[in-house]
């Protein structure tokens, strides 16, 4: 019996939550769902948008499920502080096309790992007499931390090259350290390939040759951009999943956000969450499961079930419901 | 007469700057053109990557034209010390695509303007005890006049639209001096729409509705990825232009780098370096000039004369003797 925090959230973030919800019930597992609260609906009922209550459920829980938050402009960011507190050092953002879908590219199958504790987002910003500064922080054990990451993830899933990417003829130093740890971690990999590119030329790239891609490794801000421009190469973010990975614990989150404009119209697309329930099961070693939750999601794509950003005219509990039969 | 100096670099700059030195030769134009140096090879003979000598020339002409030039690690960056000493603080990267290229998006016309001097781009960054520390600039007069800038060139060339794109989410202050300032310029021009999106939403959406872009103004690191970003749309890094404008100097240079794999090959695209001398052109007021060259490019394209990196078999210099007999 494992142990589920899942967090719904804000906007659509409680709608796909429980069309992902809907879809694993639908499997016979032995999964105990508890409740928290975080966002700015729970900030408006509690003055809080990430309760120490919430925090101590994640940290007892096997894995969390993460709807999406909507965070007002002075408040605390509930998803940022989780992976710093929870030290969830590894973002993970797969990026594979699905079938039936209208995208760009109908043949990708690439991974970004993303360090996600340091770098500029460890808010460490003050006013000067004529604007603001922040540092941007890159250490060593990071570095190498997520490096390592990255090459045991290739690894384990049958990869052979990991590229990292960095600005390092920019950040000599920040990104110089980054690229030196990386390159000192690939040396104990001798029969993966390891190369690096400017992030400049990468987001390039993801354009002009996303085929040649297998397994990115890079910086929190870095991976934050690319990884949403390797969404819009699937589809968009509506077909994102992302896994925050730790030592101890794991959220698992759709790359999208609470989208106020579209929410509770039962519009949103569940895709991206639903996949994030593959992520998660994969990580409770539950790959059966996954692969079938996976599958039963292509054929109802392939059937042109699917929410009106993919072009289709389904509902978000219709392609649930289509989903859970096909399971 | 104008001055124009000229700096070829290395590599592929060296290639396409004659290339489109030979295409400007077919007008006529009272242009006195002066070399100079500046890059790795420049290095090699004289130990500096920027002699004092070239910025003084630089500094005294109406215009210069940049190859590329290959920058080694540990040398000082000969056009990010161009930028910031003469204080060129736009950095003007226009996306069109071109006809008879092979691209993903064959109907855009958006420009984006790349805030020079601050950010990430100050050099201010240190070793700590375990790895290093950036400082990230952003000061509101930087701020306030890029925004100027792209409200002016907005409404100078008949834009209706103005983006920033910033991550305010994550980088409160820097980031919210950013788009402060860019509403209170916005507020100066009533006739002018004025938006602002993240950075990452903004990488996604050029994918998905780059067709809703018009003017983007951003900071320097996000106008560094979101441009390269933009060029793969069009096809490519060997398309696109762009213009370093200061108060009293600019400097107009393709946005590719030396391209050493590929140096000495004559295969080198110079449409990037071609199109780069027709925003100097209308930097100087000869705009039926420009529109000159960009004709006798178009219908060169449209004739199939292109390089292989575009499908085609033409060499750096047919390219360019084509296009000059196309004036
Ligand atoms: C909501 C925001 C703080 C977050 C980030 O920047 O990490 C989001 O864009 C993401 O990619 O998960
Ligand atoms: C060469 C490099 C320093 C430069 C930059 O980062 O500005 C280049 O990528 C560019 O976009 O002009």
């Amino acid at each position: 019996m494992y142990r589920i925090t899942v967090i719904p959230g804000d906007g659509i973030g409680k709608e796909v939550m429980e069309a992902a919800l809907h879809v694993l019930g639908g499997l016979d597992l032995e999964l105990e769902f508890v409740y928290a609260e975080a966002g700015n609906e729970c900030f408006m009922r509690c003055g809080e948008t990430i309760p120490e209550e919430t925090v101590k459920l994640v940290r007892r829980s096997d894995a969390t499920l993460f709807g999406a938050v909507t965070t007002v402009p002075g408040q605390k960011s509930a998803i940022i502080t989780l992976r710093r507190e929870l030290d969830l050092f590894a973002n993970l953002r797969p990026v594979k096309s699905l079938p039936g879908v209208p995208c760009l590219y109908p043949d990708l199958d690439f991974v970004i790992v993303r360090e996600n504790t340091e770098d500029l987002y460890v808010g460490d910003e003050e006013f000067t007499a004529d604007g603001a500064v922040a540092r941007r922080i890159i250490t060593r054990s990071a570095s190498r931390r997520i490096s390592r990451f990255a090459f045991e993830y290739a690894k384990r899933e049958g990869w052979t090259r990991v590229t990292a990417v960095h600005k390092a003829n920019v950040l000599k130093k920040t990104d110089g350290v980054f690229r030196e740890e990386f390159y000192r971690v690939a040396s104990k990999y001798p029969g993966m390939e390891a190369e690096d590119y400017y992030v400049d030329a990468t987001a390039m790239y993801l354009i002009t040759q996303p085929q040649e891609f297998q397994v990115l490794v890079t910086t929190n801000l870095f991976g934050d951009i690319v990884s949403d421009e390797a969404a819009g190469l699937i589809g968009g973010l509506g077909l994102a999943p992302s896994a925050n990975i730790g030592e101890k614990n794991a959220i698992f989150e759709p790359v999208h956000g609470s989208a106020p404009q579209i929410a509770g119209k039962n519009i949103a697309n569940p895709t991206a969450m639903i996949l994030t329930t593959t992520l998660m099961l994969k990580h409770l070693n539950k790959t059966q499961e996954a692969q079938k939750i996976q599958k039963a999601l292509e054929r109802t794509l392939l059937k042109g079930i699917m929410t009106p950003d993919l072009g289709g005219n389904a509902s978000t509990m219709e392609m649930a419901h289509a989903i859970k039969k096909e399971l």
